[in-house]
């Protein structure tokens, strides 16, 4: 069991910054400039010529420091030292997303007269008919066979709240250097400059002949539950929540596991779930979906039951009415009495670790705010036997980068007109069994984020499954032809 | 002067295929199969080996054939040789489409955990904050900075119609690639599902964060023109129909050359354009606006005059409204009589080339009708002083492959908010000077596609003009950083 302080958390601390320095020659050692990042306990640990001449040399000093109160102390040191100056001090997370963090590159060469002639006019003409008479061609001969629109209206960014389409797009461009990356899809971000949900449902449709595929991001609920049933039934193309079903698949895939080791049957287990929104609700179904019968769902009232009133919240009537089957009311806490599994999906510091006493024996406590849980995970540990967080400093993240890449190479490469509940289940089975028998452990129940063999295992599976539910359109000859 | 048969027309001709044979070792020289096609009149051009076994090869033949009739005989007398099996053939266009033309590529490395950090979350949360608080910081974090959206609904793909948005993509994706390969430029295809004027227009407003541009493509008129008109209204970055501007531009600048080897003054050049679509109209508007004052539009029914009625096209009682000045009538032949210049816009073979004669000393001749010009090209150089047309196997190709991808690195460079006609002049005569005095000839009125100087030249001219219409957002340090 883990206990508080032990090396879970990331030993590496420290925030990098790279100064730009204009350093007179004649007037400083270089050794100077060191000595004072020593001073504030920071190391340098990059050196790059930016430019030089006789006189000046310009310099890019990249240096960790401990925290960030130390910055400006630093460059109050260096500027203060004869013959230097700081241009500009940027750290290392504005420089990696100067420009843009994707791009768009051709796959083909155009060098000549016939390459042009190919690649566009006049030879592109008869793809173009081509499609025109067929238009499922479009799966073999565009784009479309292989790249996904991130969509986003900006109104649940990550847990900074409402902040608009403009300022999602780094999110969204991150989002497609994971696609790329792990499981060689082609994404692009749509940031929509709309909250309304109509606007939203009619511009994915009239977008949708570039892609294969929509993955809706960061949408608030509930409008996002309209937004992803209305579109599915619009578009021939799979339509995913990820902060949804992604969730989703993760969590039923860690929680498998985790009920392996606590040795208890599946379909008996008693879960609580602590926040009913976009995650929270896909949970609940896709674990229903799973088998598991007894499922409480609760909010800052407490309970989800069958005889409060949900008028403003037609979506959580609709919640009471397939879960609670024992129809148990009352606090977090009161519910979560003799429960086998916690899962957390709403706000930091809901529960003390003490309160995980009156939970049944061996406690599962998926505790995913982030960045605060809704439990100490160091805590939660003394008290629970296996805890999950979405943090990458403890042991058992649930990152949903262990499903989206995946999945949506399977459902790319089998053509699927949509991902079913089958789907869902078969990732979470197949992402489960990453995890070898002989590897299973309180403290690794999910494959870590950079586990290989993820996307792959996912990807299959879910081309099975997508075969098995009839919505497949092409039998793939191999699942990782695009793979990275 | 150029007569009828001389080595303009491509030498080289011929359509290449891909045959996939699988072969048993046993029963066949590979000599047998190079005779076959030598005897269709075909070249073996390329082998290559796809597997192997003791048994049996599988190959990759490429052969170009004189003429697509052949095919069938040759995949014919293929099968028929004792131990072959022809498995495939595809031609090499479809091949260059398979899969599509362009790919998103990340720009940064997530190889580890820290790397994540930054290009996601927790890391990126920070630069979604920065651009929350200031929107224009959009312009240096993501990719909004290179990046184009090219916009389309189908309805006047090339010279095939109205094919609608799936069946464009190719198209679309061609440009794309030319874009990045010519200039640097990110460019991702928009293929709407909607040839509604206000839903076209919402539906570009509200994907416009991911953007600094909207190239409108192949959209017909007159609808085009309200579309980039009020979308210009509504964004604060440059829209750019190109069908429209990208073919004026490079007329204007042909035809600043060709004023130059006939020696007539710009004012006094007496213009007529054929065809008064989005094209015709906006090269009038253009060329009125670098001075030329006498032009005449013609449509099926003659001249474009103040006294006809237009009732059912708006567009072109305003194209009346600001032309000719001398209010000549009658048929396209009537009014060419003694003019300077003519400017096919329109469909091919209007006139023949005798009637050219009936133009002032000198005539310049802009037949730019794909793939059959106004009057044949051949024909033409013996009445014409100078000829250009559209196509890429005579002299002088007017091809907006010259325009488009230098003027967007400069917008994007300079953060333009709008192109303006300044910008479109400028534009028009860094294309035209990319032609050197010593080098310009009646067939060389214009640099080739692949000249490497014109994106550059372009984009340079650009910034300037922007700079003095005061749209420019930023200085930037060097036009070329991005440039291939």
């Amino acid at each position: 069991m883990h206990t508080k302080g032990e090396p879970y958390s990331m030993a590496k601390s420290g925030i990098q910054y790279v100064f730009r320095l204009t350093i007179r020659r004649e007037e400083i050692a270089f050794g100077d400039l060191l000595r004072q990042v020593e001073q504030q306990g920071g190391d340098v640990i990059g050196l790059d010529l930016v430019r030089s001449d006789e006189r000046v040399t310009v310099r890019d000093l990249t240096v960790v420091l401990p925290s960030a109160d130390l910055l400006e102390p630093l460059v109050h040191l260096f500027n203060q030292l004869p013959g230097v100056h700081v241009d500009n001090v940027s750290d290392r997370t504005f420089l990696t997303h100067l420009g843009g963090k994707i791009e768009v590159t051709p796959r083909v060469q155009v060098k000549t007269r016939e390459d042009l002639s190919h690649v566009y006019t006049p030879g592109v003409a008869r793809v173009v008919e081509a499609i025109a008479q067929d238009p499922m061609k479009a799966f073999q001969l565009t784009i479309k066979r292989n790249t996904v629109a991130i969509v986003t209206d900006g109104s649940a960014i990550l847990g900074l709240g409402n902040l608009g389409a403009q300022a999602a797009l780094p999110v969204m461009e991150g989002k497609a250097v994971l696609f790329k990356t792990l499981a060689g899809v082609d994404a692009f971000p749509i940031c929509l400059d709309t909250q309304d949900v109509e606007a939203i449902i009619e511009t994915v449709v009239r977008i949708a002949p570039s892609f294969g595929g929509i993955n809706l991001e960061d949408i608030a609920a509930p409008r996002c539950f309209e937004i992803e049933r209305r579109l599915q039934e619009r578009l021939s193309i799979p339509v995913f929540h990820d902060d949804q079903h992604g969730t989703a698949v993760v969590i039923l895939a860690a929680l498998k596991n985790a009920a392996k080791i606590v040795k208890k049957p599946w379909e008996s287990l008693r879960v609580v779930i602590a926040g009913v929104g976009a995650a929270g609700t896909a949970t609940t179904e896709l674990l229903l979906a799973s088998g598991i019968q007894d499922i409480v769902g609760v909010d800052r009232d407490g309970a989800l039951t069958r005889d409060r009133n949900y008028e403003s919240h037609p979506a959580w009537a609709r919640y009471a009415a397939i879960t609670n089957p024992h129809n148990r009311a009352g606090s977090l806490k009161q519910v979560l009495a003799g429960a086998d599994v916690f899962i957390g999906l709403s706000a930091g510091n809901l529960l003390q670790a003490e309160e995980l006493k009156i939970m049944a024996r061996d406690p599962i406590v998926f505790a995913m705010a982030n960045p605060t849980p809704e439990v100490d995970p160091d805590a939660a540990w003394q008290y629970a036997r296996i805890v999950a967080t979405g943090r990458s400093d403890y042991p058992n993240q649930v990152n949903n980068v262990l499903c989206f890449p995946g999945l949506f190479r399977g459902v790319l490469d089998c053509r699927a007109s949509q991902i079913t509940m089958e789907m869902k289940l078969a990732a979470a089975d197949a992402l489960a069994q990453v995890v070898q028998p002989d590897e299973l452990a309180p403290d690794y129940i999910i494959p870590g984020v950079f586990n290989r063999r993820v996307a792959g295992a996912v990807a299959e599976a879910v081309i099975r499954a997508a075969n098995q539910s009839g919505v497949a359109r092409r039998t793939p000859p191999s699942v990782s032809a695009l793979m990275p």
